[in-house]
Protein backbone atom coordinates (compact mmCIF):
# COMPACT_ATOMS: atom_id res chain seq x y z
CA UNK A 1 0.00 0.00 0.00
CA UNK A 2 2.02 3.07 -1.09
CA UNK A 3 -0.49 5.59 0.35
CA UNK A 4 -2.40 5.24 3.80
CA UNK A 5 -4.98 8.50 2.86
CA UNK A 6 -5.20 10.44 0.35
CA UNK A 7 -6.50 13.75 -0.24
CA UNK A 8 -7.71 15.54 -3.94
CA UNK A 9 -8.62 18.83 -3.47
CA UNK A 10 -10.98 19.41 -6.84
CA UNK A 11 -12.45 16.09 -7.40
CA UNK A 12 -13.14 16.59 -11.14
CA UNK A 13 -12.16 14.26 -14.61
CA UNK A 14 -8.12 14.36 -13.36
CA UNK A 15 -8.42 14.60 -9.87
CA UNK A 16 -11.26 11.79 -9.58
CA UNK A 17 -9.38 9.65 -12.02
CA UNK A 18 -6.29 9.71 -10.27
CA UNK A 19 -8.23 8.32 -7.02
CA UNK A 20 -9.96 5.87 -9.18
CA UNK A 21 -7.04 4.66 -10.47
CA UNK A 22 -4.93 4.71 -7.11
CA UNK A 23 -7.37 2.54 -6.06
CA UNK A 24 -7.75 0.28 -8.68
CA UNK A 25 -3.87 -0.52 -8.10
CA UNK A 26 -4.48 -1.02 -4.48
CA UNK A 27 -1.45 1.66 -3.69
CA UNK A 28 -3.91 3.63 -1.59
CA UNK A 29 -6.55 2.64 1.22
CA UNK A 30 -9.05 5.87 1.81
CA UNK A 31 -9.62 8.98 -0.37
CA UNK A 32 -10.91 11.87 1.06
CA UNK A 33 -12.15 14.49 -0.94
CA UNK A 34 -12.80 18.26 -1.25
CA UNK A 35 -14.37 20.65 -3.85
CA UNK A 36 -16.88 23.69 -4.58
CA UNK A 37 -19.66 21.95 -6.15
CA UNK A 38 -21.98 19.46 -3.58
CA UNK A 39 -23.65 18.10 -6.58
CA UNK A 40 -20.24 17.11 -8.03
CA UNK A 41 -19.15 15.48 -4.71
CA UNK A 42 -22.66 13.77 -4.55
CA UNK A 43 -21.44 12.32 -7.91
CA UNK A 44 -18.29 11.13 -6.79
CA UNK A 45 -19.11 9.46 -3.38
CA UNK A 46 -21.67 7.56 -5.38
CA UNK A 47 -19.01 6.68 -8.22
CA UNK A 48 -16.85 5.36 -5.45
CA UNK A 49 -14.64 8.03 -6.51
CA UNK A 50 -13.90 9.07 -3.05
CA UNK A 51 -14.59 7.45 0.61
CA UNK A 52 -15.34 10.51 2.47
CA UNK A 53 -15.38 14.49 1.83
CA UNK A 54 -13.66 17.07 3.70
CA UNK A 55 -15.69 20.41 4.61
CA UNK A 56 -12.31 22.11 3.48
CA UNK A 57 -8.51 21.85 1.85
CA UNK A 58 -7.03 21.96 5.28
CA UNK A 59 -9.26 19.23 6.74
CA UNK A 60 -9.05 17.16 4.04
CA UNK A 61 -5.13 17.40 4.21
CA UNK A 62 -4.33 16.61 8.16
CA UNK A 63 -3.50 13.04 8.60
CA UNK A 64 -3.28 12.64 4.89
CA UNK A 65 -0.10 10.81 2.90
CA UNK A 66 -0.35 12.68 -0.18
CA UNK A 67 -2.61 15.80 -0.91
CA UNK A 68 -3.28 16.03 -5.13
CA UNK A 69 -4.02 20.25 -5.83
CA UNK A 70 -6.41 18.98 -8.84
CA UNK A 71 -8.42 22.23 -9.44
CA UNK A 72 -8.19 25.31 -12.22
CA UNK A 73 -4.79 27.35 -11.17
CA UNK A 74 -6.24 30.49 -10.11
CA UNK A 75 -7.21 28.60 -7.17
CA UNK A 76 -4.11 26.79 -6.05
CA UNK A 77 -2.74 29.95 -3.76
CA UNK A 78 -5.60 29.28 -1.71
CA UNK A 79 -5.41 25.95 -1.32
CA UNK A 80 -1.72 25.67 -0.41
CA UNK A 81 -2.04 28.22 2.21
CA UNK A 82 -5.17 26.28 3.48
CA UNK A 83 -3.43 23.17 3.34
CA UNK A 84 0.22 24.24 4.84
CA UNK A 85 -1.06 25.01 7.56
CA UNK A 86 -2.62 21.12 8.63
CA UNK A 87 -0.39 18.82 7.00
CA UNK A 88 2.21 17.17 9.19
CA UNK A 89 5.73 16.35 8.10
CA UNK A 90 5.11 12.97 6.60
CA UNK A 91 2.67 14.77 4.09
CA UNK A 92 3.91 15.22 0.30
CA UNK A 93 1.66 17.53 -1.80
CA UNK A 94 1.95 17.30 -5.53
CA UNK A 95 -0.68 18.78 -8.34
CA UNK A 96 -2.01 18.16 -11.44
CA UNK A 97 -1.79 21.69 -12.98
CA UNK A 98 -1.24 22.53 -16.64
CA UNK A 99 1.25 25.09 -16.50
CA UNK A 100 4.67 24.79 -13.25
CA UNK A 101 6.38 28.30 -12.79
CA UNK A 102 3.61 29.83 -11.54
CA UNK A 103 2.42 27.13 -9.27
CA UNK A 104 5.76 26.95 -7.88
CA UNK A 105 5.67 30.73 -7.05
CA UNK A 106 2.13 30.27 -5.42
CA UNK A 107 3.67 27.20 -2.88
CA UNK A 108 6.67 28.61 -2.30
CA UNK A 109 5.06 32.13 -1.04
CA UNK A 110 2.27 30.01 1.09
CA UNK A 111 3.87 26.66 1.88
CA UNK A 112 7.24 28.36 3.14
CA UNK A 113 9.07 25.94 5.13
CA UNK A 114 7.25 22.97 4.15
CA UNK A 115 8.37 23.59 0.44
CA UNK A 116 10.41 20.83 0.23
CA UNK A 117 7.16 18.50 0.96
CA UNK A 118 5.58 19.97 -2.79
CA UNK A 119 7.09 18.13 -5.74
CA UNK A 120 5.37 19.69 -8.73
CA UNK A 121 3.73 17.17 -11.83
CA UNK A 122 1.66 17.99 -14.63
CA UNK A 123 -0.19 14.63 -16.22
CA UNK A 124 -0.69 15.41 -19.70
CA UNK A 125 -4.09 13.98 -20.11
CA UNK A 126 -7.49 15.37 -20.31
CA UNK A 127 -10.71 14.63 -21.96
CA UNK A 128 -13.56 17.48 -23.36
CA UNK A 129 -15.71 15.97 -20.16
CA UNK A 130 -15.20 17.67 -17.09
CA UNK A 131 -16.25 16.48 -13.53
CA UNK A 132 -16.25 13.42 -11.28
CA UNK A 133 -19.01 11.74 -13.81
CA UNK A 134 -16.21 11.62 -16.25
CA UNK A 135 -13.18 9.99 -14.27
CA UNK A 136 -11.98 6.28 -14.73
CA UNK A 137 -9.05 4.68 -13.40
CA UNK A 138 -7.53 4.74 -17.19
CA UNK A 139 -7.07 7.78 -17.91
CA UNK A 140 -3.48 8.11 -17.43
CA UNK A 141 -2.55 4.85 -18.76
CA UNK A 142 0.25 5.04 -21.05
CA UNK A 143 0.19 9.09 -20.96
CA UNK A 144 3.00 11.39 -19.78
CA UNK A 145 3.22 12.59 -16.44
CA UNK A 146 5.73 15.52 -16.46
CA UNK A 147 7.04 16.27 -13.28
CA UNK A 148 9.89 19.25 -12.68
CA UNK A 149 11.22 18.70 -9.09
CA UNK A 150 12.42 21.82 -6.86
CA UNK A 151 16.05 22.02 -5.14
CA UNK A 152 14.54 21.40 -1.82
CA UNK A 153 12.71 18.27 -2.60
CA UNK A 154 14.73 14.52 -1.16
CA UNK A 155 15.16 12.23 -3.87
CA UNK A 156 12.70 10.14 -1.62
CA UNK A 157 9.84 12.26 -2.14
CA UNK A 158 10.46 12.65 -5.72
CA UNK A 159 10.54 8.76 -6.04
CA UNK A 160 7.03 8.40 -3.81
CA UNK A 161 6.11 11.00 -6.42
CA UNK A 162 6.68 9.26 -9.05
CA UNK A 163 5.37 5.78 -7.96
CA UNK A 164 2.21 7.41 -7.45
CA UNK A 165 1.70 8.24 -11.18
CA UNK A 166 3.42 5.16 -12.26
CA UNK A 167 0.71 3.21 -10.34
CA UNK A 168 -1.68 5.07 -12.61
CA UNK A 169 0.35 3.36 -15.79
CA UNK A 170 1.67 6.51 -16.35
CA UNK A 171 5.05 7.01 -17.98
CA UNK A 172 6.76 9.40 -15.57
CA UNK A 173 9.73 11.59 -16.75
CA UNK A 174 11.32 14.74 -15.23
CA UNK A 175 12.20 18.73 -16.93
CA UNK A 176 12.91 22.09 -15.39
CA UNK A 177 9.47 24.24 -15.13
CA UNK A 178 10.50 26.77 -17.25
CA UNK A 179 10.69 24.01 -20.39
CA UNK A 180 7.60 22.61 -19.27
CA UNK A 181 5.81 25.79 -19.84
CA UNK A 182 7.20 26.72 -22.80
CA UNK A 183 6.79 23.36 -24.24
CA UNK A 184 3.43 22.80 -23.18
CA UNK A 185 2.25 26.78 -24.61
CA UNK A 186 3.30 25.17 -28.22
CA UNK A 187 1.72 21.57 -28.03
CA UNK A 188 -1.38 22.40 -25.89
CA UNK A 189 -2.00 25.96 -25.04
CA UNK A 190 -2.13 27.31 -28.53
CA UNK A 191 -4.17 24.70 -30.29
CA UNK A 192 -6.71 24.80 -27.38
CA UNK A 193 -6.79 29.25 -28.15
CA UNK A 194 -7.09 28.73 -31.70
CA UNK A 195 -9.71 26.08 -31.36
CA UNK A 196 -11.71 28.41 -28.90
CA UNK A 197 -11.26 31.08 -31.54
CA UNK A 198 -12.13 29.58 -34.14
CA UNK A 199 -15.71 28.10 -32.74
CA UNK A 200 -16.21 31.47 -31.17
CA UNK A 201 -15.52 33.57 -34.51
CA UNK A 202 -18.01 31.24 -36.28
CA UNK A 203 -20.78 30.73 -33.75
CA UNK A 204 -20.94 34.70 -33.79
CA UNK A 205 -22.14 35.00 -37.31
CA UNK A 206 -25.77 35.68 -38.61
CA UNK A 207 -24.74 32.21 -40.81
CA UNK A 208 -23.61 29.99 -38.24
CA UNK A 209 -26.57 27.63 -37.85
CA UNK A 210 -26.10 27.28 -41.28
CA UNK A 211 -22.33 26.82 -41.67
CA UNK A 212 -22.32 23.86 -38.70
CA UNK A 213 -24.70 21.95 -40.37
CA UNK A 214 -22.05 21.69 -43.04
CA UNK A 215 -19.41 20.91 -40.48
CA UNK A 216 -18.03 17.24 -40.74
CA UNK A 217 -15.73 14.64 -38.90
CA UNK A 218 -12.47 16.80 -39.94
CA UNK A 219 -14.21 19.86 -37.96
CA UNK A 220 -15.41 17.69 -35.26
CA UNK A 221 -11.70 16.48 -34.62
CA UNK A 222 -10.12 19.91 -35.34
CA UNK A 223 -12.50 21.52 -32.31
CA UNK A 224 -12.85 18.72 -29.86
CA UNK A 225 -10.71 21.18 -27.32
CA UNK A 226 -13.03 23.71 -27.64
CA UNK A 227 -15.16 21.85 -25.63
CA UNK A 228 -13.01 21.95 -22.75
CA UNK A 229 -13.50 23.49 -19.64
CA UNK A 230 -13.47 26.97 -19.80
CA UNK A 231 -11.94 27.97 -16.32
CA UNK A 232 -9.29 26.04 -16.48
CA UNK A 233 -8.49 27.20 -19.94
CA UNK A 234 -8.90 30.91 -18.98
CA UNK A 235 -6.50 30.01 -15.97
CA UNK A 236 -4.04 28.14 -17.87
CA UNK A 237 -3.97 31.26 -20.47
CA UNK A 238 -3.38 33.52 -17.24
CA UNK A 239 -0.55 31.62 -15.82
CA UNK A 240 1.15 31.24 -18.65
CA UNK A 241 0.83 34.65 -20.33
CA UNK A 242 3.88 35.41 -21.98
CA UNK A 243 4.50 32.14 -23.60
CA UNK A 244 1.29 31.69 -24.99
CA UNK A 245 1.27 35.62 -26.49
CA UNK A 246 4.95 34.79 -27.73
CA UNK A 247 3.13 31.27 -29.39
CA UNK A 248 0.04 33.34 -31.08
CA UNK A 249 2.65 35.94 -32.58
CA UNK A 250 5.09 32.50 -33.70
CA UNK A 251 1.66 31.26 -35.11
CA UNK A 252 0.00 34.31 -36.97
CA UNK A 253 3.39 34.81 -38.47
CA UNK A 254 3.27 31.50 -40.15
CA UNK A 255 -0.49 32.26 -40.55
CA UNK A 256 0.99 35.16 -42.66
CA UNK A 257 2.96 33.47 -44.15
CA UNK A 258 0.42 31.08 -45.64
CA UNK A 259 -1.83 34.03 -46.44
CA UNK A 260 0.92 35.43 -48.69
CA UNK A 261 1.10 32.12 -50.46
CA UNK A 262 -2.03 32.39 -51.24
CA UNK A 263 -2.16 35.84 -52.38
CA UNK A 264 0.14 35.16 -55.10
CA UNK A 265 -1.17 31.84 -56.03
CA UNK A 266 2.11 30.03 -55.14
CA UNK A 267 0.42 26.86 -55.52
CA UNK A 268 3.76 25.09 -55.38
CA UNK A 269 5.12 26.31 -52.22
CA UNK A 270 1.46 25.59 -50.54
CA UNK A 271 1.57 22.05 -51.52
CA UNK A 272 5.13 21.79 -50.09
CA UNK A 273 4.32 23.24 -46.86
CA UNK A 274 1.11 21.15 -46.26
CA UNK A 275 3.42 17.93 -47.81
CA UNK A 276 5.97 19.58 -44.94
CA UNK A 277 3.19 19.03 -42.26
CA UNK A 278 2.03 16.25 -42.91
CA UNK A 279 5.24 14.05 -43.14
CA UNK A 280 5.88 15.84 -39.83
CA UNK A 281 2.97 14.39 -38.26
CA UNK A 282 2.88 11.19 -40.22
CA UNK A 283 6.76 11.04 -38.29
CA UNK A 284 4.64 11.80 -34.81
CA UNK A 285 2.29 9.48 -35.42
CA UNK A 286 4.72 6.41 -36.26
CA UNK A 287 6.99 7.14 -32.74
CA UNK A 288 9.68 9.23 -33.99
CA UNK A 289 9.64 11.59 -31.24
CA UNK A 290 8.37 9.37 -28.58
CA UNK A 291 10.67 10.17 -25.13
CA UNK B 1 -29.75 -1.52 -60.91
CA UNK B 2 -29.32 2.30 -61.39
CA UNK B 3 -26.76 2.66 -63.70
CA UNK B 4 -24.93 -0.33 -65.81
CA UNK B 5 -21.47 1.10 -65.99
CA UNK B 6 -19.85 3.47 -63.81
CA UNK B 7 -16.71 5.45 -64.74
CA UNK B 8 -14.67 6.60 -62.15
CA UNK B 9 -11.75 8.86 -63.11
CA UNK B 10 -9.57 9.28 -59.83
CA UNK B 11 -9.96 5.90 -57.64
CA UNK B 12 -8.63 7.05 -54.57
CA UNK B 13 -10.42 7.49 -51.05
CA UNK B 14 -13.33 9.02 -52.22
CA UNK B 15 -13.79 7.80 -56.26
CA UNK B 16 -12.85 4.19 -54.74
CA UNK B 17 -15.40 4.55 -51.74
CA UNK B 18 -18.46 5.35 -53.99
CA UNK B 19 -17.58 2.37 -56.13
CA UNK B 20 -17.71 -0.01 -53.70
CA UNK B 21 -20.79 1.63 -51.72
CA UNK B 22 -22.69 1.34 -55.34
CA UNK B 23 -21.76 -2.03 -55.79
CA UNK B 24 -22.77 -2.94 -52.30
CA UNK B 25 -26.00 -1.52 -52.57
CA UNK B 26 -26.41 -3.17 -56.13
CA UNK B 27 -26.68 0.08 -57.88
CA UNK B 28 -24.22 -0.58 -60.49
CA UNK B 29 -22.92 -3.42 -62.77
CA UNK B 30 -19.73 -2.64 -63.73
CA UNK B 31 -17.22 0.05 -62.77
CA UNK B 32 -13.94 0.90 -64.98
CA UNK B 33 -11.15 2.76 -63.09
CA UNK B 34 -9.01 5.14 -64.50
CA UNK B 35 -6.09 6.91 -62.53
CA UNK B 36 -2.47 7.81 -62.64
CA UNK B 37 -0.65 5.86 -60.70
CA UNK B 38 -0.55 1.75 -61.83
CA UNK B 39 0.15 1.23 -58.25
CA UNK B 40 -3.12 2.56 -56.76
CA UNK B 41 -5.15 0.54 -59.53
CA UNK B 42 -3.59 -2.65 -59.26
CA UNK B 43 -4.65 -2.36 -55.45
CA UNK B 44 -8.28 -0.82 -56.35
CA UNK B 45 -8.49 -3.69 -58.75
CA UNK B 46 -7.46 -6.86 -56.32
CA UNK B 47 -9.95 -5.05 -53.22
CA UNK B 48 -12.41 -4.93 -56.08
CA UNK B 49 -12.89 -1.28 -56.03
CA UNK B 50 -13.09 -1.91 -59.97
CA UNK B 51 -13.65 -4.51 -62.15
CA UNK B 52 -11.47 -3.22 -65.07
CA UNK B 53 -9.46 -0.32 -65.81
CA UNK B 54 -9.37 2.38 -68.89
CA UNK B 55 -5.89 3.51 -70.59
CA UNK B 56 -8.03 7.26 -70.19
CA UNK B 57 -10.57 9.66 -69.16
CA UNK B 58 -12.26 9.52 -72.99
CA UNK B 59 -11.66 5.66 -72.56
CA UNK B 60 -13.34 5.35 -69.53
CA UNK B 61 -16.32 7.41 -70.04
CA UNK B 62 -16.89 5.40 -73.87
CA UNK B 63 -20.05 3.79 -73.18
CA UNK B 64 -20.57 4.48 -69.42
CA UNK B 65 -23.80 5.47 -67.92
CA UNK B 66 -22.13 7.67 -64.98
CA UNK B 67 -18.94 9.30 -65.12
CA UNK B 68 -17.69 10.49 -61.16
CA UNK B 69 -14.63 12.71 -61.19
CA UNK B 70 -12.87 12.23 -58.24
CA UNK B 71 -9.50 13.51 -59.36
CA UNK B 72 -7.53 16.68 -57.20
CA UNK B 73 -8.98 19.72 -58.60
CA UNK B 74 -6.55 20.93 -61.02
CA UNK B 75 -6.66 18.14 -63.58
CA UNK B 76 -11.06 18.88 -63.78
CA UNK B 77 -10.61 20.62 -67.25
CA UNK B 78 -8.09 18.09 -68.95
CA UNK B 79 -10.35 15.38 -67.26
CA UNK B 80 -13.35 17.14 -68.80
CA UNK B 81 -12.43 17.74 -71.71
CA UNK B 82 -11.26 14.06 -72.37
CA UNK B 83 -14.37 12.69 -71.37
CA UNK B 84 -16.73 15.79 -73.18
CA UNK B 85 -15.14 14.41 -76.33
CA UNK B 86 -16.34 10.24 -75.61
CA UNK B 87 -19.54 10.32 -73.88
CA UNK B 88 -23.32 9.59 -75.59
CA UNK B 89 -26.41 11.69 -74.50
CA UNK B 90 -27.50 9.52 -72.04
CA UNK B 91 -24.46 9.57 -69.89
CA UNK B 92 -24.32 11.84 -66.51
CA UNK B 93 -21.75 12.91 -65.43
CA UNK B 94 -20.70 14.11 -61.44
CA UNK B 95 -17.70 15.37 -59.62
CA UNK B 96 -16.46 14.65 -55.76
CA UNK B 97 -14.75 18.28 -56.07
CA UNK B 98 -14.68 20.24 -52.49
CA UNK B 99 -15.13 23.48 -54.29
CA UNK B 100 -18.08 24.08 -57.07
CA UNK B 101 -17.99 27.49 -58.89
CA UNK B 102 -14.42 26.62 -60.40
CA UNK B 103 -15.31 23.18 -61.12
CA UNK B 104 -18.43 24.60 -63.17
CA UNK B 105 -16.34 27.08 -65.05
CA UNK B 106 -14.08 24.14 -65.98
CA UNK B 107 -17.21 22.28 -66.88
CA UNK B 108 -18.51 24.68 -68.83
CA UNK B 109 -15.44 25.94 -70.94
CA UNK B 110 -15.41 22.20 -71.82
CA UNK B 111 -18.28 20.40 -71.88
CA UNK B 112 -20.21 22.99 -73.85
CA UNK B 113 -23.06 21.90 -75.04
CA UNK B 114 -23.02 18.68 -73.10
CA UNK B 115 -23.17 20.74 -70.12
CA UNK B 116 -26.67 19.81 -69.10
CA UNK B 117 -25.10 16.11 -68.64
CA UNK B 118 -22.75 17.63 -66.06
CA UNK B 119 -24.91 17.44 -62.11
CA UNK B 120 -22.07 18.87 -59.72
CA UNK B 121 -21.36 17.33 -56.44
CA UNK B 122 -20.05 17.43 -53.35
CA UNK B 123 -19.81 14.75 -50.81
CA UNK B 124 -18.84 16.18 -47.71
CA UNK B 125 -16.35 12.94 -46.23
CA UNK B 126 -12.83 12.34 -46.32
CA UNK B 127 -10.06 10.79 -43.88
CA UNK B 128 -6.50 11.19 -43.19
CA UNK B 129 -5.22 8.54 -45.45
CA UNK B 130 -5.37 8.13 -48.96
CA UNK B 131 -6.13 5.91 -52.45
CA UNK B 132 -7.71 2.91 -53.22
CA UNK B 133 -6.70 1.64 -50.02
CA UNK B 134 -8.12 3.52 -47.63
CA UNK B 135 -12.03 3.14 -49.76
CA UNK B 136 -14.65 1.44 -48.00
CA UNK B 137 -18.39 1.19 -49.19
CA UNK B 138 -19.50 2.75 -45.77
CA UNK B 139 -17.43 6.27 -45.83
CA UNK B 140 -20.57 8.49 -46.93
CA UNK B 141 -23.34 6.46 -44.99
CA UNK B 142 -24.91 9.27 -43.51
CA UNK B 143 -22.41 12.14 -44.34
CA UNK B 144 -23.82 14.86 -46.37
CA UNK B 145 -23.15 15.44 -50.48
CA UNK B 146 -24.04 18.37 -51.40
CA UNK B 147 -25.50 19.15 -55.63
CA UNK B 148 -25.04 22.57 -56.81
CA UNK B 149 -27.25 21.92 -60.45
CA UNK B 150 -26.96 24.03 -62.98
CA UNK B 151 -30.00 25.95 -64.86
CA UNK B 152 -29.47 23.36 -67.45
CA UNK B 153 -29.64 20.14 -65.66
CA UNK B 154 -33.09 18.25 -66.46
CA UNK B 155 -34.97 16.87 -63.05
CA UNK B 156 -34.61 13.65 -63.98
CA UNK B 157 -30.85 14.04 -64.17
CA UNK B 158 -30.64 15.31 -60.81
CA UNK B 159 -32.72 13.02 -59.71
CA UNK B 160 -30.10 10.13 -60.97
CA UNK B 161 -26.91 12.08 -59.01
CA UNK B 162 -29.22 12.19 -55.81
CA UNK B 163 -30.08 8.66 -56.30
CA UNK B 164 -26.69 7.51 -56.94
CA UNK B 165 -25.66 9.00 -53.23
CA UNK B 166 -28.71 7.85 -51.60
CA UNK B 167 -27.65 4.36 -52.64
CA UNK B 168 -24.48 5.27 -50.99
CA UNK B 169 -25.81 5.89 -47.82
CA UNK B 170 -25.52 9.76 -47.98
CA UNK B 171 -28.18 12.60 -46.98
CA UNK B 172 -27.91 14.67 -50.32
CA UNK B 173 -29.16 18.23 -50.60
CA UNK B 174 -28.75 21.06 -53.12
CA UNK B 175 -27.67 24.55 -52.57
CA UNK B 176 -26.54 27.27 -54.85
CA UNK B 177 -22.31 26.93 -55.77
CA UNK B 178 -21.45 29.91 -54.05
CA UNK B 179 -22.88 29.61 -51.15
CA UNK B 180 -21.49 26.13 -51.11
CA UNK B 181 -17.88 27.56 -51.60
CA UNK B 182 -18.21 30.39 -48.97
CA UNK B 183 -20.03 27.45 -46.38
CA UNK B 184 -17.14 25.19 -46.93
CA UNK B 185 -14.12 27.87 -47.20
CA UNK B 186 -14.97 28.40 -43.13
CA UNK B 187 -16.05 25.09 -42.14
CA UNK B 188 -12.93 23.06 -43.89
CA UNK B 189 -10.47 24.84 -46.55
CA UNK B 190 -9.50 27.23 -43.43
CA UNK B 191 -9.37 24.32 -40.35
CA UNK B 192 -6.85 22.45 -42.55
CA UNK B 193 -4.79 25.76 -43.42
CA UNK B 194 -4.42 25.91 -39.69
CA UNK B 195 -3.71 22.60 -39.00
CA UNK B 196 -1.26 22.46 -41.36
CA UNK B 197 0.21 25.86 -40.43
CA UNK B 198 -0.01 25.17 -37.20
CA UNK B 199 2.05 21.12 -37.58
CA UNK B 200 4.58 23.13 -40.21
CA UNK B 201 5.39 25.82 -38.00
CA UNK B 202 5.82 23.29 -34.96
CA UNK B 203 8.11 20.67 -37.55
CA UNK B 204 10.60 23.99 -38.20
CA UNK B 205 11.97 24.71 -34.83
CA UNK B 206 15.02 23.68 -33.23
CA UNK B 207 13.79 21.55 -30.66
CA UNK B 208 10.86 20.27 -33.02
CA UNK B 209 11.39 16.40 -31.69
CA UNK B 210 10.59 17.53 -28.38
CA UNK B 211 7.91 19.69 -28.91
CA UNK B 212 6.31 16.53 -30.20
CA UNK B 213 7.53 14.50 -27.61
CA UNK B 214 4.88 16.32 -25.58
CA UNK B 215 1.75 16.72 -27.89
CA UNK B 216 -1.03 14.09 -26.63
CA UNK B 217 -4.25 13.45 -27.50
CA UNK B 218 -5.72 17.03 -27.77
CA UNK B 219 -2.83 17.77 -30.57
CA UNK B 220 -3.72 14.42 -31.83
CA UNK B 221 -6.94 15.36 -32.92
CA UNK B 222 -6.69 19.06 -33.64
CA UNK B 223 -4.17 18.38 -36.07
CA UNK B 224 -5.47 15.26 -37.88
CA UNK B 225 -6.57 17.08 -40.62
CA UNK B 226 -2.77 18.07 -41.50
CA UNK B 227 -2.28 14.99 -42.73
CA UNK B 228 -4.38 15.73 -45.34
CA UNK B 229 -3.49 14.78 -49.31
CA UNK B 230 -1.31 17.73 -49.80
CA UNK B 231 -1.54 17.91 -54.03
CA UNK B 232 -5.32 17.75 -52.44
CA UNK B 233 -5.77 20.81 -50.48
CA UNK B 234 -3.15 22.48 -52.51
CA UNK B 235 -5.96 22.73 -55.54
CA UNK B 236 -8.23 23.60 -53.24
CA UNK B 237 -7.03 26.31 -52.04
CA UNK B 238 -5.93 27.76 -55.22
CA UNK B 239 -9.52 26.66 -56.79
CA UNK B 240 -11.67 28.99 -53.58
CA UNK B 241 -8.55 31.01 -53.28
CA UNK B 242 -10.40 34.51 -52.49
CA UNK B 243 -13.11 32.94 -50.03
CA UNK B 244 -10.06 30.88 -48.09
CA UNK B 245 -8.26 34.63 -48.01
CA UNK B 246 -11.63 35.83 -46.49
CA UNK B 247 -11.57 33.20 -43.81
CA UNK B 248 -7.87 33.57 -43.31
CA UNK B 249 -8.57 37.21 -42.64
CA UNK B 250 -11.95 36.91 -40.39
CA UNK B 251 -9.94 33.90 -38.15
CA UNK B 252 -6.57 36.67 -37.98
CA UNK B 253 -9.07 39.18 -36.59
CA UNK B 254 -10.39 36.75 -34.09
CA UNK B 255 -6.95 35.90 -32.82
CA UNK B 256 -5.70 39.27 -32.40
CA UNK B 257 -8.57 39.82 -30.13
CA UNK B 258 -8.03 36.85 -28.11
CA UNK B 259 -4.03 38.14 -28.16
CA UNK B 260 -5.58 41.66 -26.89
CA UNK B 261 -7.29 40.66 -23.99
CA UNK B 262 -4.37 38.20 -22.45
CA UNK B 263 -2.13 41.07 -22.85
CA UNK B 264 -4.34 43.44 -20.95
CA UNK B 265 -5.08 40.40 -18.75
CA UNK B 266 -8.93 40.31 -19.37
CA UNK B 267 -9.22 36.54 -17.89
CA UNK B 268 -12.88 37.61 -17.35
CA UNK B 269 -13.48 38.23 -21.25
CA UNK B 270 -11.38 35.37 -21.68
CA UNK B 271 -13.50 32.75 -20.11
CA UNK B 272 -16.83 34.43 -22.01
CA UNK B 273 -14.99 33.45 -25.35
CA UNK B 274 -13.83 29.92 -24.47
CA UNK B 275 -17.66 29.16 -23.11
CA UNK B 276 -19.11 30.79 -25.77
CA UNK B 277 -17.49 28.54 -28.39
CA UNK B 278 -17.98 25.77 -25.91
CA UNK B 279 -21.65 26.05 -25.52
CA UNK B 280 -21.39 26.44 -29.43
CA UNK B 281 -19.86 23.24 -30.61
CA UNK B 282 -22.45 21.57 -27.53
CA UNK B 283 -25.35 22.49 -29.39
CA UNK B 284 -23.54 21.58 -32.83
CA UNK B 285 -22.89 18.30 -31.14
CA UNK B 286 -26.27 17.88 -29.75
CA UNK B 287 -27.75 18.25 -33.02
CA UNK B 288 -29.11 21.30 -33.11
CA UNK B 289 -27.84 22.91 -36.44
CA UNK B 290 -28.63 20.00 -38.35
CA UNK B 291 -30.40 19.75 -41.41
Amino acid sequence: MLFERVAIVGVGLIGGSFALALKKAKACRHVVGVGRSAANLKVATERGVVDSIAPDAAAAARGADLVLLATPLAQFKTVFAQIGSSIGAGTLITDAGSTKQDVISAARDTLKQKIAQFVPSHPIAGAEHSGAAAANAELFRGRRVVLTPLAENSAASVQRITDAWSECGARVSSMRAQEHDAVLAAVSHLPHLIAFALVHEMAGRDNSAELFSYAAGGFRDFTRIASSHPEMWRDICMANRERVLNELSRFTDQLGEVKRLLEKSDAAALEKLFTQAREARGRWLAGEFDA
